[in-house]
């Protein structure tokens, strides 16, 4: 048999549906209500001058069935993202964490990688308690007092689907829209590219009595378009390309850039990600940040590296922004 | 367009390849070595009499690429096949697990199936250390208290994709053949129908440029018949089946017993999965197993009577196996 995996050539607009339609034939997730009035509450709670990210972290998962059964997933666990999540608190952000349920979230990301279970940490105190062994005690006392501290600075919302991702990423960013140039968006999500519209699933369990199986799906809406034009228009936006072929990866993340409109690609490989990564900007060359394999096993994460590059950009995109403003003010006000 | 999903007629032979044949082109995972070395040393510590049951659980996955970054999941927290581990446990079984990485466990299952991460659980003492908060004290004892009591008759063996299952799976049953009679293997895993063999899959990431996609998938073997005929022909057989179309679980429970001569299907549906199963066996009417909602709000769960009951047959079984062996002897000594 042939490729098992094909993607035949057809004119884009006979094949993409707009951003818009998506949401008018899917359904949103039961939490968009609960997540709307959190995310508002939380903004307003940060002042005027906080900055504010939104990290988007883990995969979104696409069903096969309405009632589902099987679906398809894209491979991340949420290290980059929660890892991100934990410097941007400790650069004084507030944090709005999209997260996939059951990925890794922040500081608790260290318990909840390996095979270890919560009672492997815990032994019986001897008085009707119980205790964190001796030897967990110092990082996980380390941990829990990041947490405490952070905790009213991070506010996070779960999603499972790629509908349930695409409904409450447009509702959070037009709440963070009117916080303009101080909030930055850090889309680290692995977002399905391909998915089976609602009304052409099949409504019960794939029964596999009669042989082999074809799923055609369709190509995802680019949301990134509307979200720099029409959702977040002063925002700075951050997004992710993640590659396999080496070829591909700077072609790719330009292309994006100059597709959407928006600040910074954060450009990766699958095998390298976790000690190599490339900032892209538009009309600079790629600037490489990477660690050393010995700073990888001593616990230094590249997203310390990665986050501290970016929110020094964003400080200088920020006061670009209220200079222009200021300016635009002035001249407003020595108008005759 | 028309309907997404085709599964298009074909005589079955031209389909399905032969389960050896799928050993022989897929690679094993890399705990396959140490598994059997700690399958083998467990089993081997269980003395002449301790009834073993082998517990699969949660859902495998079958990657599109082989640099994978994009795969399809079954839905399964591996709720079933956890609480299902902890009963036999209490029932005195030698308990082997082999479940997908990051899904749940005995024991520590009601500690990450929420939102909660271990922080939430946790407080500093004052002193240095890190205690379990005062709410949670009397559960995280009892837990706890039971992990350990347990953890000697329970050993846990991980998977993720299909492949690594199928190793697995016919590794440890070749181990436990030997043991025959008093051997359950209770498999509860939610194995993919579907793959995409490994050398008609994408080499790099698929790319979603070029518009819809379209994957065909082979049909999965069916494993259980040479589990059942060659590999462990004398232990005590319970597979599952979930569907979501009521109309098909009856008679496909009873094809699969039929097909594969074990000897018991759970059989299942989507929606009442938590309060509603049926065992069925050849020549029976199916046994309707149910708890009350009330029962599931107290914390009942449906795997202690399915555990309960299907113990009961087990001994039943290995009793009725040991007076057929007594017999053979017997007809054996008495013979010229």
């Amino acid at each position: 048999m042939g490729a098992a995996v094909e993607t035949p050539s057809m004119p884009e607009e006979c094949r993409v549906i707009d951003p818009d339609t998506y949401f008018d034939h899917n359904r949103p997730p039961a939490n968009l209500q609960w997540a709307h009035d959190a995310v508002a509450a939380f903004v307003g709670r940060q002042g005027s001058s906080r900055p504010i990210v939104l990290v988007t972290s883990g995969g979104t998962t696409v069903p096969l069935e309405n009632n589902t059964v099987r679906f398809v997933d894209n491979f991340s666990a949420g290290t980059r993202g929660s890892a991100s999540a934990e410097q941007f608190l400790e650069l004084g952000y507030a944090v709005l964490f999209l997260y996939r349920e059951q990925s890794l979230q922040p500081f608790s990301r260290q318990y909840s990688q390996r095979s270890e279970c919560i009672f492997d940490y815990l032994r019986p105190d001897g008085h009707g308690g119980v205790s964190v062994k001796a030897e967990y005690t110092a990082k996980m006392l380390d941990g829990l007092t990041k947490y405490e501290k952070y905790k009213p600075q991070l506010l996070q919302v779960a999603f499972t689907t790629l509908s349930d991702y695409l409904f409450l990423l447009r509702e959070i960013t037009l709440i963070l829209a009117p916080t303009g140039a101080r909030t930055m968006l850090y889309l680290a999500a692995a977002v399905s590219d391909f998915f089976i519209p609602s009304h052409s699933m099949a409504e019960h369990k794939i029964q596999s009595g009669a042989g082999a199986l074809t799923l055609r799906m369709n190509q995802v809406p680019k949301f990134l378009r509307p979200l720099v034009k029409n959702w977040a228009p002063s925002c700075f936006v951050v997004s992710f390309k993640l590659e396999t072929d080496p070829e591909l990866l700077a072609p790719k993340a330009k292309h994006a850039l100059e597709k959407y409109g928006h600040h910074v690609v954060v450009a990766n490989l699958l095998n390298t990600r976790k000690w190599q990564v490339w900032l892209v900007t538009r009309g600079q060359d790629p600037c490489l940040l990477q660690i050393s394999q010995e700073q990888l096993l001593q616990g230094h994460d590249i997203e310390q590296d990665i986050v501290a590059e970016l929110a020094r950009r964003h400080r200088e995109y920020t006061s670009a922004g209220a200079l222009a403003n200021a300016s635009a003010d002035a001249a407003l006000a020595a108008a005759p």
